[in-house]
């Protein structure tokens, strides 16, 4: 209930600061009889590494998890998953000159102000980093919506202002920016690459789309699908915009054009995304986030210090020049962690 | 925890059918030695009856709201306040045509497939009439977070395609489509005339504003004020798209344009939107929601029965040509129920 | 998660005052497809109802329930359920002396250092009538538990000090006192009238069996069947014990004698009560609760009034002369209630 | 939501297996700005390790906690606290003769009834082991309840049949059983040492006091503080029986005995135990539990096979002969989890 947990039956609490000992989840109301395996995990967890494009962060976190709990010969037993996650390479040092200025951009002045003390290294609980716990914990849930037939996977459909034409799960999974056009791709590393070199940074847009749910997921009001689904991805740092089906375009069309016709098959179209009335249809769910830049730019930035005087903060270290690719897999996790809630909750009303 | 209530804190549940006997609201865990009267919450209620515009439904719902408990003497005692609204024109022979039938675009066939039966009678649980409960919930809820001088206002930034120009919550007040831009106002009029005869409905995008929000509120990582309001805006039956501040335009933002510089004062830009790493920074909350045209249109539709055979449906009555103006209402109620659950749990934590 | 609720899937909320408009219970979570009607929620509550015996309260609660949503054509639609009790018979004004005094043993005064006001008339919240909305929205789980073979019979065990037998369901259901062994129940009568004549009251100790719980039902370590079943029991105002199996007996027993033997048929003794670290095990669930003395006596009392100064209370009206056998239909409701919440918890994990 | 976590806003959630890599806990919702260090936790985890009595336990469990998260310079942030504790000595040799058996009194048969899969080394989840956890979030939890005043004391009551006087804290927390009788101490020991050699085991009670509460927390129907009290308290594996007050003794007075009346200074006997209508009165609170023999006892016992097949289970390895005294820590720490939580709650509607 508190802000470190998400889900009601399947249930992830993260915790771990960005340069504190190690960052981690538990998972809570896994079904049992899973076969998991720490190298599942840990697979999920390569495809957020650093290092994916030329300008990325040059930090390199280990990132190894271990599976404290929950597993016996290889299978989730119905208790709860711990997974640990060291952070092996956190000097802290380059921070120090923070401590006392808030980065534009960043959460460091509204953690002060919430609980008047904050961890100001590498942005502390508000870190990207935090993610890692959650791709580990979307591993997890991706098995267990996996046994229902179910597949997320997300996309980069846009990078710096350059759009990209939709392709293959696999041209995306080929991609080191996860975009399955080759010449939007060759694009946005141009883009990249110039931004790194004026010291700034790019926002785009990332596509989820979720294969074989079956209908009936989502419950009527205040857990819909689709509102659970924005929550947990409006959750993400980076994320400013969440639209599912046709989105804020279906703010322009006429009733006649946005119904989706439905025949014995299904669908004749797609503009719900999948959701009725906060329910799933069976049809492919599809959503989209809009990531801003990542605030840590090179460049020197008007702020305030701890005492509200007007102060210039530069940020060291080297940073990613966007969030993309690397937020594609959290984007992934959250939607597997939703539908993993609601596939469990689903059965519990079916006898 | 099922899928009727919302909030941690400040919790709102909701019930009722759209041809029930009735619908209406239970909060639970508003602070005692608040004035409220019946006619705080009938003064919400009327701003989202039909009839503010030419074209909107004929059906006169009375929505007297009777307060049933909770109030001692005219102030909040700390129990729960249980709000009942009957249903007072709830004819539904209007609907008997469409038990067998699926409306596109309508929650007929998920709840079908969820629970394997539904109140077919005017959309049963998924009626834009369940609102009616939200927005009597939300009169109490203004009352918290009015008491910690906190103010939200919505508008109606677009419709049909027309965009408003942003003005004075006084004027959107006098509107009857709650659009403070005289010009966009006729337009937007004309437009529904339009689709009101071609038997057709119109989308928009509302824009909710909140002022006077102390900073500090919001959880860390998966209560985010952000995720939370994104969530319950989603939750909207007509929503399909949530931003906030920037929201899908910071997606092609360079970071150092982004950020909002931090002065003294505050921040010199909003980009933003009044959050920062899921907390409130005390700056204006800005956010906006895609609200799809309304699928009950008077064309003749495609569609399957029960037994899944190809029929076609053409829903009678008179419906609204679109859900702005009476949604903008919900907007502010949903914005103001999540706002008063955070306002109470960052008290918690404050000695 | 505020005060009002209980149960994760099958979720319950009550509201209402003593001396308010009305009482009544939301339940949120009950599968579809159950054949309820009206009349046996009200047979439920008929069971609770004053005029047991003679002693008993002369207040005449009409007690007439409305069902508002969350069924149709007979049957739940897997929406919320709303149940309505009007307080038919609600003059408050026996209790107008009461308006500046705390009745000892009655929650007047914790009401009154929580909130900084109450609702004085008839103990407001705290008054035993609540307890209707528990009974009502119980004979809603226990049609959710009886489909699954799952019956909960409750006796009056011990009264004013006399101990009955064990018996059968039919003897005790026949009996004013819910007593099955006719000597106790005459000689309980007697000990009421005795206490009554002297403007005082007895306590009592109830006996809860539940048979044909399936094994599986329970969580690990917070949610534990009997843990909950603790709470549940220990939340009826009158109960300052609450104990399962062998219980405190358990204490002075040797592991040898204590532990169950396991057969092929299942136990060959019941100290566990039907439950093993937390988790049914198939055998009958016993748990006994000790009520105490209804706080309200004819009697005058020693208290302080609202200014803390020293003042006499004399309690007008007529009231029971024990919580028993009134309390019985209200055990069975609350362990109805959360059997229900677990029964579907444990079908979620199960494919 | 699921079954490992207890609490709204202060939220404990325990993970591990009696065997597996480690042990731990998840703390959210502390407040911030609260100075821990290990040192403190680890005074609690030393309180409970075994060798304080000649026939405990000879295992050696290192209990040397680890904070990962949630503290910054010595002080809580108001994130998450995760606390580990890894299992030194978890040689399951011992066990792997009960792979295939279910010890009578223990949890191996339920766990496979509910999962149908257990770790059945030493246990698993349902091992006393996972208490350590809790001892650990407990001295978390004390430290926010004690900035607001509260201690929380436990002591031995009755071990064996033999009941103690009660006495000082100071004395009950030099006496190895915690029993602060120091004739009854030695009669204790002496029923211990008895049971050892006959290879049983005692069960007891342990009472709970505390002190410095003040009135006004508890939830007015289902998070009664009472009831999640004794839900807390009940969810120790061995606990068959919770009071509070008079408790069962309560069920044989006369309301004029156990009415506690009321004068300025508050009131003059405590048979309600500091509760009134579930919400505290500042009086001293006062809970007992009825203890139930540890399952583990060297005799062949009669049980089944995983066949469902008669066999006989001898236990081997050495074990406790009572849950006494290393059972006291833990009901000290579920008890000022709950009231961690509830002083929150409280605080949340208080201006």
């Amino acid at each position: 209930m508190s802000g470190n947990s998400i889900g009601v039956l399947f249930r992830v609490t993260t915790w771990g600061e960005s340069h504190g000992p190690a960052t981690g989840a538990v998972i809570d109301g896994c079904p049992p009889l899973l076969a998991i395996a720490a190298a599942d995990i840990q697979a999920e967890l390569d495809r957020r590494r650093p290092g994916l494009i030329p300008s990325a962060s040059p930090r390199r976190e280990a990132d190894r998890v271990e599976i404290l709990s929950g597993l016996f010969a290889g299978k989730t037993t119905g208790t709860p998953i711990s997974l640990l996650i060291r952070n092996a390479d956190a000097t802290a040092d380059a921070y120090d000159g923070l401590r006392d200025l808030y980065r534009p951009g960043h959460g460091d002045i509204t953690y002060q102000a919430k609980y008047g003390i904050r961890d100001h290294r590498g942005g502390g609980r508000a870190s990207g980093r935090e993610t890692a716990a959650r791709v580990a914990a979307g591993a997890v849930a991706r098995r267990v919506i996996g046994r229902a037939g179910i597949v997320v996977k997300a996309w980069t459909r846009e990078l710096g202002g350059v759009v990209a034409q939709p392709g293959s799960p696999e041209a995306a999974a080929a991609s080191p920016l996860r975009c399955p056009d080759p010449g939007a791709e060759q694009e946005m590393l141009a883009r990249l690459t110039e931004a790194r070199a004026a010291g700034d940074t790019l926002g785009g847009i990332v596509e989820i789309r979720v294969q074989g749910c079956p209908p009936g997921l989502g419950e009527p009001v205040f857990g819909k699908i689709d509102a659970d689904l924005a929550g947990a991805l409006m959750g993400i740092g980076t994320v400013k915009g969440v639209e599912i089906g046709a989105g804020f375009a279906a703010a322009r069309m006429q009733g006649s054009a946005c119904n989706d016709p439905i025949c014995p098959g299904g669908f004749t179209s797609n503009n719900a995304g999948g959701v009725l009335a906060g329910i799933t249809t069976g049809a492919e769910i599809v959503l989209r986030v809009a990531c801003k830049p990542i605030p840590s730019i090179a460049r020197p930035q008007e702020t305030v210090d701890a005492q509200g005087r007007p102060a210039v903060v530069t940020i060291g270290g080297r940073h990613d020049a966007s969030v993309i690719p690397r937020i594609v897999p959290v984007c992934e996790a959250m939607v597997a962690i939703v539908l993993a809630d609601h596939l469990l909750r689903q059965r519990a009303i079916t006898d």
